[in-house]
C-alpha cells in the first residue's frame, strides 16, 4: 500500500502493529465518528456524514433506476408483529430494544424499536396488495434501526445504525428471484466496484448464514486491509414466508388467490467501515474520488505575494470544472499539520502553493493513492484534475484488486483451508469438501462467506455441483 | 378556490361541510400516508414520501448554502441529559418515550427516545469547541423524533415525525441572532414562499409560546384553507442557556474563557400538512410544480391508432425538457377514474390524448390551479410546458396570498380580536392591547401566533413599541 509521506506515523497506530487500533485512530483523527453515550451508539460527525450522504445519493439513484420508490414506516413495532414469522423472531429477539413507557405511562403493549422492518411493512403490503395489478410492489426506506449487539465497533457493529431496506412483492417466484439478483448486481455490486472502488466477491450464503426468515440470501463481501471479510450488503429471497404469515395475497389474472413472492435487501453505515479498511493506509483514509466529499484541496503553504489569490482562483476553476475543491488558507496553523490532516482525511489530490511556487508559476501536486510529489505548471492545471481523479479512482480499485487476489488461496478441504487461512485472507475451497464442516470452521473463527460457481457467478442453489466456498475470518 | 371538475365530489368530503374530514380523505385518497399500528405513528406512502424528499432536497440546499453541515446523533439519550437544562426538561418530560429494556435485560439507566436533540448534541459541542477558531460550529441533522402527543393527526401531529434540526454555536450573541434570522428568512421563508407557494407570516413568538429553553423563538406561520394558522418552522436563539448547562466554553482571541451563544431550528413532516391545507380544494391536493413529484401527466384516453406512441413521445420530450412527466396508459381502467386519481394527487398539469385528438393533432390540457380545459395543438406542446408550470406556481401563490389577505382583519383590542376571528382567519391587533390577555385568548381557543412590527418585519424584542400581534386559532 502506498505510504503517505508527512511524518504521519506519529498520528496513527501502524496497521501492522495493531489493525483494530489503527481503525479506531482513523475514525477519530479523520473526524468520522465518536462513541455515543448509550452503549454501542455512535455520533456520525460532519466529515463522516458527508461521505455517507454521497453513498446514499449514489445508492438512491441506482435503487430508483430499478423501479423502487422510497417510503417511511414507523420506528416502533408492536411486539406481537415480531412473533408472526417464526424464524424471524427467533433471529432478532435477543437484540431488541423495547419501549415500555411513554407519555408518563406504561404502554399496554410494549413497542419494539425496529431491528429491521419486514414485519411492519408486510402488514401494510397486505392492505395494499389485492390484485395482480398492484404487483410488483417495490418499496425502499432510508432509516435508523436498533439491534442490541454485545460487542460494538464504530460503523462496523453499532446498536443503532443507518441503512436502507428494500421490500418488494411479486406475482411469481422467478420475478422475485430476478429482482433480488438485480439489486445484488445492478445496485450493490455496481456501487461497490464503481463508486467505492472495492472489488467485492459476489455469491450466495449457506443456509447457516442466511437471513432469519429468508429462503436465500445473496451477498457482496469485501476484503479488508487485514485480510478479513466484511459483508457489505445482502439481498434476500423471502419466498412466501412472510406473505403467508402476514396474509399478502392477490387475485391473479384468472381470479385465483395466491400468496406474493417477496424480497428484502439492505446496506448500512457499515459501508463506512468497508471504505476505511478497504483502502486506508498508515497515513489514514484514502477516499476514491467518486465518494470523496472533498476531491482536491488547495493549500496555501504560507503567506506571500499573490499566493492567496492564485489559490482561490484555482479553487474556483476546479469547482467550475465540477471538482469538489476546498481552499485551506489557515496559515496560522503550521503547514505540516494541515498536510497531515488532509492526508488522514483521505482527500485524493492535494495541491500545495507557496510564494516561490507562485513566482515560478508552478505548484506541488500530491496524490493520495501513491507516494511522491510532482511539480506541475499552474497554467491549465485545473483542467487536468478531473482526468487525474479518474486515474486515482482506477488506481485504488486496481490496488485493492491486486491485494485481494494475492491474498486469496485455493484449498481442497477444510483442513487445507484453515492452514491456508493462516497466511491468506480468503480461501477458495470446494463446497462439497466443507459442506459438513461449517461448525468446525466456526470453531476456528472462520466462516463460509459465500458460495460461487467455478466461474465466479452466483449459483441458483447450494446443491449445484462443483460449487466453490469462499472461506474467511469475518467482521 | 378553483373547482376540479370531474365529479370528484363523490371521492372527498367537501371542505365546507367538514374540513378535518376533507383533510383525512385527501391524505388517504392521494395515498400520502396511513396510520401506524402504535398510537399516533404514521406510514408515509411512496407518493407522500416523494413530496417529502423534494422538500428535503430544497431545504438541504438552502441549509448548506448558509454554511451548516449535516451530521447524525444517536436516537437514544440518557435520561440524565434531559435534566441538565431546567426549562427544557419541564417542556418535554410529559411527552417522552422511554426504552427500559434492551438485549433481554433491564437497562441501568433508561434511554429516552429523542424528542429533539439539544441535550445530546450539546454534550458533543462541549467536546468539540475549545477555541474561538472552532466557532461558528454549524450542524444540521435529518432524523426521526418522538413526542408522545395525546391528540394526533397525520403529518400535523404524530408521535413519531421526521424533521431536520439545526444546532449552532457562535462566539457572540449578535452572531447567533444573525444566524437564527438568516435561517428564518433565507431558508424557511424562502422555501415556504418560493417552493411551497405559501405566503407565510414571519415574526417573533411571545414568551408564552417560545421553545422550552430558548431566549427567543422566531416563526413562520401559514394560513390554511379553513383560516387556521399552522406553525411551519421555528428558529431559536438559545442564548447561553445550554452552553452554561453543558459547559460549551471557548478561549477567545485574548485567552479569556467564554460560554458560546447558540441557536437551534427545525421544520418537520408537518410541512406536508401545510401543503395539503394551504392549497387543496374539494377535488384534492393542488401541488405547486416546484414540489410536485409528477409535474405533468399524459393520459391515453383510450386505445387508438398511434395514440400510445404519441403519448410516449410527448412524455419523452417533456422529460428531455426537464419536466417530471409520467405516462398513464392504463386503458383497462376507466378514463374518468384515472383523471380523478391524478386530480386528487394534485398533479399541476394533465394532458389528455385520445384517437380523435391524435387525428386532429391536438390534445386536451387541464391545469390543476384553475377550472376549465383547453384544446391545444400537439406540435411544439412539450416546449410550452415549463413556462406553463411557472405560471401555475405563480398562480397558486397568488391565490393563497389573496385568501390570506381577505381573511385577515384588524382589531384594536382583545375583545375586538375575538369578535373579528369569528369570520376571519387571522386578526392583527396592537400587542400592547393583548399583551396581558394571552390567557384569556387561550381560553377562547386562540393564540398569538407571532409579533411583527407595523411594516411586517421581525422585532428584535417583544418590548419594542407599536408591535402588532397576529392572533388566530392554530393547529
Amino acid at each position: 500500500m502506498a505510504s503517505g509521506g508527512s511524518g504521519s506515523a506519529s498520528v496513527l497506530t501502524p496497521q501492522a502493529s495493531d489493525f483494530p487500533r489503527w481503525y479506531q485512530d482513523v475514525v477519530a483523527k479523520a473526524e468520522l465518528a465518536d462513541n455515543g453515550p448509550v452503549r454501542g451508539t455512535m455520533v456520525i460527525r460532519p466529515y463522516g456524514y458527508a461521505i455517507w450522504e454521497r453513498m446514499q445519493a449514489e445508492l438512491d439513484t441506482r435503487i430508483k433506476a430499478v423501479g423502487a420508490r422510497n417510503a417511511y414506516f414507523p420506528l416502533f413495532i408492536p411486539e406481537s408483529y415480531l412473533r408472526k414469522e417464526a424464524e424471524h423472531v427467533e433471529g432478532f429477539s435477543p437484540e431488541l430494544a423495547v419501549v415500555t413507557h411513554a407519555g408518563g405511562k406504561a404502554l399496554e403493549e410494549p413497542a419494539v424499536v425496529r431491528p429491521t422492518s419486514e414485519t411492519i411493512i408486510n402488514v401494510y403490503f397486505a392492505k395494499w396488495v389485492q390484485s395482480h395489478r398492484d404487483l410488483p410492489l417495490l418499496v425502499n426506506q432510508w432509516a435508523n434501526v436498533v439491534r442490541w449487539e454485545l460487542r460494538t465497533r464504530l460503523f462496523l457493529r453499532t446498536t443503532e445504525f443507518l441503512w436502507q431496506e428494500g421490500h418488494t412483492a411479486h406475482a411469481t417466484r422467478d420475478e422475485a428471484r430476478d429482482y433480488a439478483l438485480r439489486i445484488l448486481h445492478d445496485v450493490y455490486e455496481d456501487f461497490a466496484v464503481r463508486v467505492l472502488a472495492l472489488p467485492v466477491v459476489v455469491g450466495r450464503k449457506t443456509e447457516r448464514e442466511r437471513f432469519a426468515g429468508a429462503d436465500t440470501t445473496y451477498t457482496i463481501e469485501g476484503m479488508m486491509g487485514d485480510g478479513k471479510a466484511l459483508q457489505m450488503g445482502t439481498s434476500h429471497e423471502l419466498g412466501q414466508n412472510f406473505s403467508r404469515a402476514f396474509g399478502i395475497s392477490f387475485q391473479d389474472a384468472n381470479g385465483a388467490s395466491e400468496f406474493a413472492w417477496q424480497t428484502s435487501w439492505g446496506v448500512s453505515t457499515r459501508l463506512m467501515g468497508a471504505l476505511i479498511m478497504g483502502h486506508g493506509d498508515d497515513a489514514g483514509l484514502r477516499l476514491p474520488p467518486r465518494i470523496a466529499p472533498v476531491q482536491a484541496v488547495v493549500l496555501v503553504v504560507r503567506e506571500g505575494e499573490g499566493v492567496r489569490e492564485r489559490a482561490s482562483t484555482l479553487v474556483e476553476r476546479l469547482r467550475a470544472g465540477g471538482v469538489r475543491a476546498e481552499l485551506d488558507d489557515r496559515v496560522d496553523i503550521g503547514f505540516g499539520r494541515r498536510a497531515v490532516e488532509w492526508e488522514v482525511k483521505g482527500v485524493p489530490v492535494r495541491i500545495e502553493l507557496g510564494p516561490r511556487d507562485v513566482a515560478d508559476e508552478v505548484a506541488t501536486l500530491v496524490r493520495r493513492d501513491r507516494a511522491g510529489k510532482d511539480i506541475v505548471g499552474l497554467e491549465g492545471l485545473a483542467q487536468t484534475i478531473p482526468r487525474l481523479l479518474e486515474e486515482v479512482q482506477a488506481e485504488l480499485l486496481a490496488q485493492a484488486t491486486v491485494r485481494r487476489d494475492v491474498s486469496t488461496a485455493d484449498a481442497v478441504d477444510a483442513e487445507g483451508a484453515v492452514e491456508a487461512l493462516a497466511s491468506n485472507g480468503f480461501v477458495s475451497v470446494p463446497w462439497s469438501a466443507v459442506r459438513d464442516q461449517e461448525l468446525a470452521l466456526a470453531a476456528d473463527g472462520f466462516s463460509v462467506r459465500c458460495l460461487q460457481r467455478a466461474d465466479g457467478s452466483v449459483p441458483s442453489s447450494s446443491d449445484e455441483e462443483d460449487l466453490v466456498a469462499i472461506v474467511a475470518k469475518a467482521y
